[in-house]
């Protein structure tokens, strides 16, 4: 979590581009390169996913500092889809981005072990050790309590890795369960509380911890309690921009030194280009201009 | 769910296999030829996993009407286990096994639309569909609320899928989350709620929904609330034996025909010839005696 603060002060720029690359988002010349070579496959769809993350990769890598891969994106285009995540992941380290993977993985203890395994820590094999995908970070559910997040805690102090806890999420129906009050506290309340305490050993000279919290933008009266309630945590934000949050909606998440939190957009930056009504093969040119303009949107709000 | 619930009333035997392949589950002469063709990788890890499910898979098909294999224990591998989880899913299809997906997706709804794309239904390729894994349900985390859980549920209608919601887990810390009372009702009664209301569209004509719950055998007085809140759920059961559940722990999951839940055993089956400190070479057929014992245990508990 200390690298993702260092390259958030460096580039003075509190951002994640999400890489959640549907097809629809990729530039109809990249697909059909990808069709004739490959034909209607997996395969075809995973080679058009890799040269739109790298174009946008590189037309980002100097001034964002970490991109959030979403797995379920790559799931749906099969094997090769995860190859591509996993290649995803590879390329964005080379680029110097710190890599958020975004799994919200979740399960018992033993299972959440091999989750912490694959994701943050090193895998047995057959007595030596090998990484099976080497992102930074994973977004992780907490509904099963303690002992579905511990095994992350540990790999996070044994590896220098981060993972950031589902508290209050940006969609609609996030209050269904998070917003019930148990004794007057909400529920994300309670996570919050959790999310300190699962984090207390891991703070580091920065103030923070490396157990981070999932606040969505669109909840700020929420996000503001939470702010208070969680000093050490680092918060990633989506729901900026397409989902409707403001860059006012979310100023207060950072601390004075313009630190503690890091904002996500997705489709705002994947598809800059096609909101503009540009050709596709200004893609990664679009992809710039928005994540300057939503960087100066947000660090001009913070203040 | 119908399949489900045919295949267990053929077969009469209400039970999942869990395949959970870590490889110190797998017997040494399995892992040395895989290590000896393709030394400590995780090639080698995947070749010995695969060798490892098809030999179990093998022994149980007569008698065991579902696998459920956890996804974590793949991701582990990296690309390699994955591939083994693809595989792994293919061949108990071909096996004529009813598979559970342990996944525990979760998501805002654009992207649990994503997942439930990849493992219930069909993804678009360039203007044709195409089906990224093929299991017949996966389990799924409700920690975001509806919209999080409805994109799966459309798939259940769409393609004949099942989901399996988590309610109340098996493990130790469930409670931190699951437990917590609002106005006199626990979380995991509140989930209970919405999971009737998800499937409530999809009661087959056996008088269940497609909208499975995850109920751990290990909470049997929260197990017999949730069994009278949620008459047309199918509960799948985690806990019994490793963890600690009986088959008196969850007789009273069962309604009068003996359906309607499905008791999961991973360690228990594919660890049996270890318990027993039998060959590595005997592990398909202490598998098998464990899972005849299993089911002997629970349809006797049933009456």
């Amino acid at each position: 979590m200390k690298e993702l603060l260092n390259k958030i002060k460096a580039m003075n720029n509190p951002t994640v581009a999400g890489l959640d690359p549907v097809l629809s988002y990729i530039p109809s010349y990249i697909l059909e390169k990808a069709e004739k070579e490959h034909g209607k496959t997996f395969k075809a769809a995973a080679q058009a996913i890799m040269e739109f993350n790298k174009g946008l990769m590189d037309a980002l890598c100097d001034i964002v500092p970490a991109v959030k891969p979403q797995s379920a994106y790559y799931e749906m285009y099969g094997l090769e889809g995860i190859k591509a995540y996993y290649d995803t992941i590879k390329y964005a380290k080379e680029k110097g981005f710190y890599v958020i993977a975004d799994g919200k993985r979740n399960d018992i203890g033993s299972t959440s072990d091999a989750y912490a395994t694959a994701y943050l820590g090193k895998t047995q094999l057959f007595g030596e050790m090998d990484r099976a995908f080497e992102p930074d970070s994973l977004t992780v559910n907490p509904y099963l309590g303690s002992d579905g997040i511990l095994p992350f805690v540990k790999r996070c102090e044994e590896f220098q890795k981060g993972i950031f806890v589902l508290v209050k999420t940006s969609n609609p129906s996030s209050g269904e369960l998070q917003d019930l009050v148990v004794d007057g506290e909400e529920i994300y309340v309670k996570v919050a509380k959790l999310v300190n305490q699962w984090g207390e050993s891991t703070v580091n000279e920065l103030g923070y911890s490396s157990v981070g919290a999932v606040v969505g933008a669109t909840y700020p009266e929420q996000s503001k309690k939470l702010r208070a309630i969680m000093p050490k945590t680092v918060f990633l934000v989506p729901g900026y921009g397409a989902q409707g949050g403001t860059a006012k909606d979310i100023a207060h998440l950072f601390d004075k030194d313009g630190m503690g939190a890091v904002v996500n957009s997705s489709r705002g930056i994947m598809c800059a280009y096609q909101k503009a009504g540009a050709p596709g093969e200004s893609f990664a040119e679009f992809a710039r201009k928005e994540a300057i303009r939503m960087k100066e949107d947000i660090t001009s709000a913070i203040v």
